[in-house]
């Protein structure tokens, strides 16, 4: 796998590309939304088609559980078992175990866990993630790594990022898939220097693309930054370049300021589900009273289904009632906001006017915190 | 408002007709989706249009406590608010107020309940529920009469008619809207010389259509067959002939034999919600662990955008997972079944086939019977 750059906007590192894998072209900067349980909660792959998305992201962990793995294949793999025929990207697993399940044990084979389901014992090592998501047939698999919280001292950054690379280079040699992408993923807390290390090695081993880790899980907004600022221009240019689990849109703009090509996140799913709806303004809260009576959709211009069809009031009352149709429809206009601010991105790169759009996405937000006090 | 009556089986009461509204034409016998709060839960409005769906229920009661009915109507009635542009049928009340609030007092006026939700005091009259459903838009209205629960005594079943009698001439006094049909329901509970009674009177009356009320609400199947056999051939010929509240599949077929026209039942969306799918041959529990592999939709040869996209097995996982898309893949599978189900039998009955087309509908269901043994 190799990104086609076509395009790079010299003011800044951002970088407009396309990413080919076998079940389509990826237009990058990409956002992948996120599709836990082989589902995108609340939209149907016919929704997320319509709606632009041309990789969505499933999660090993949760598949692992429910239904399984081996399931899955015996179905024909998650592409046809959830009825999406673009790409998916999977990650390893890591992430949720350290996050999700309660550890047992981290040791050099892998990591004895209790399911957060029903507190079954599992173990994940860098085989079997892999494993794993070469049975699922994912388009991208990701390497079997220790997910850093935020803070760990710098030695238990230093081991825990020695450990991931060690596992790292037995994701590559147990993958022995040629239809499937393998990328690396670079740990080591804030420290820029076990970063760099980290990459270093990542490099050696060779993958068909290297990710941010261990980003967006406590630390400051500077510190995130940092790390890319640095790490970001180290990254081989004709590989993709994947920021995990980031983040909120302007996580997305200066991401891809600093030459990011990829990001998910659950934000625009999690928070549609909760009534939290972006705009070009900030975002909102529809359950605010204030839009009872709204007869406006959630934003003016919007062209989403929602937008197009549906009023605040009307959105409103659905998610005070807790339809099924609010959740949908709350789903659908923030899937919309992150995929076209992605292609709104995409575009100004390739016209050379990045860093001007990126000063009116700012702009729209200032202008609406000033009108109206914000949210 | 008259039914076109467009086709009859002389071998029994089945008649095939064609009602018009403001918001287009309905085929009848039909079916009425229940969408309760300006949603029919789980599917959007055009998926229930791809469902060949002409009219929905909207509940009255449920949408007077929310979002209201002022709000529905300041936002330009029900139709707009909830972004269905064919018929809608609203409910009084009557139905609700009964079964589901808590009743402070029955009196001639209207009766004092308070809210299931809240708790909060709330009056409905004649008067009041003519004026809400006018407010709201619906195409048919329903007069507001009180809903026997079974058993009742002889005599309160009279008192009750009579006062739903009493109730309905003030319906049709204050209902002034001359786009919007008004319909009489018939009381009497299982006694037939209450019910003729009852018809009779509301025949002086005179409404666009006439309902059979507080049936399927506990008495003997034996006992609701012998309501609608004595009832409905002494209803008009020319207006529509509506069954409350019912039903199963099997209830739908024997009130078509005896010449019912429309009918509505939450039991497709509310039993796929509960994980139970309909097919010719009975319905399933989709959560059954015999479904956890199982390669095939969940009716073979079923048209549903469920069925040809999607295997049993993974609408098992969403189901097991309470993922939304269950949820909406579940209902979208049962309302074709019930709309297909409707379908079929308008075309037997032009086609002047019916009691074959019943019994084959029988036979599918004692064929699985016996090759499976049932559920």
């Amino acid at each position: 796998m190799e990104l086609q750059v076509i395009a790079r906007d010299h003011a800044c590192g951002a970088r407009r590309g396309r990413l080919k894998t076998a079940h389509g072209i990826i237009e990058t900067p990409v956002f992948m939304p996120v599709g836990t349980l082989a589902t995108v909660k609340g939209v149907s792959p016919e929704e997320l088609k319509e709606l632009g998305a041309t990789i969505i992201l499933g999660n090993t962990y949760h598949l692992y559980l429910r239904p399984g793995a081996e399931l899955v294949g015996q179905l024909g793999g998650l592409h046809r078992f959830m009825g999406w025929d673009r790409s998916i990207l999977t990650d390893s697993g890591g992430f949720q175990v350290f996050s999700l399940a309660r550890i047992n044990k981290v040791e050099e084979g892998g990591v004895v866990f209790q399911s957060h389901i029903d507190g079954s014992r599992h173990m994940i090592s860098p085989e079997t993630a892999t494993e794993i998501q070469m049975v699922l047939g994912s388009d991208i698999a990701m390497c079997f790594d220790e997910c850093n919280s935020y803070p760990v001292s710098r030695k238990y950054a230093r081991e825990s990022m020695e450990r991931s690379v060690r596992w790292a280079a037995r994701c590559r040699h147990h993958h022995t898939d040629p239809q499937q992408a393998l990328f690396g993923i670079i740990q080591g807390s804030v420290h820029v220097d076990l970063r760099e290390t980290c990459l270093e090695r990542l490099l050696e081993i060779g993958f068909e693309g290297y990710a941010l880790g261990s980003l967006s899980v406590g630390e400051s907004k500077e510190q995130m930054l940092e790390v890319m600022e640095a790490l970001l221009p180290q990254m081989p240019v004709s590989q993709p370049r994947y920021l995990m689990g980031v983040g909120t849109p302007e996580d997305l703009v200066e991401g891809v300021r600093l030459g990011v090509d990829m990001f998910d996140c659950v934000m625009p799913t999690r928070n549609a589900r909760n009534g939290m709806l972006f705009t070009r303004g900030g975002s909102i809260q529809i359950k605010n009273s204030r839009f009872a009576q709204d007869p406006e959709p959630i934003e003016n211009g919007c062209t989403c289904y929602t937008c197009q069809r549906f009023s605040k009031a009307y959105v409103r009352h659905l998610f005070m009632a807790r339809e099924l149709l609010g959740y949908r429809l709350n789903t659908i206009h923030n899937l919309h906001h992150y995929l076209t601010l992605m292609g709104e991105m995409r575009e100004a790169i390739q016209k050379g006017t990045f860093l001007q759009w990126r000063q009116q996405f700012y702009e729209n937000r200032n202008l609406r915190a000033e009108n109206s006090g914000g949210n």
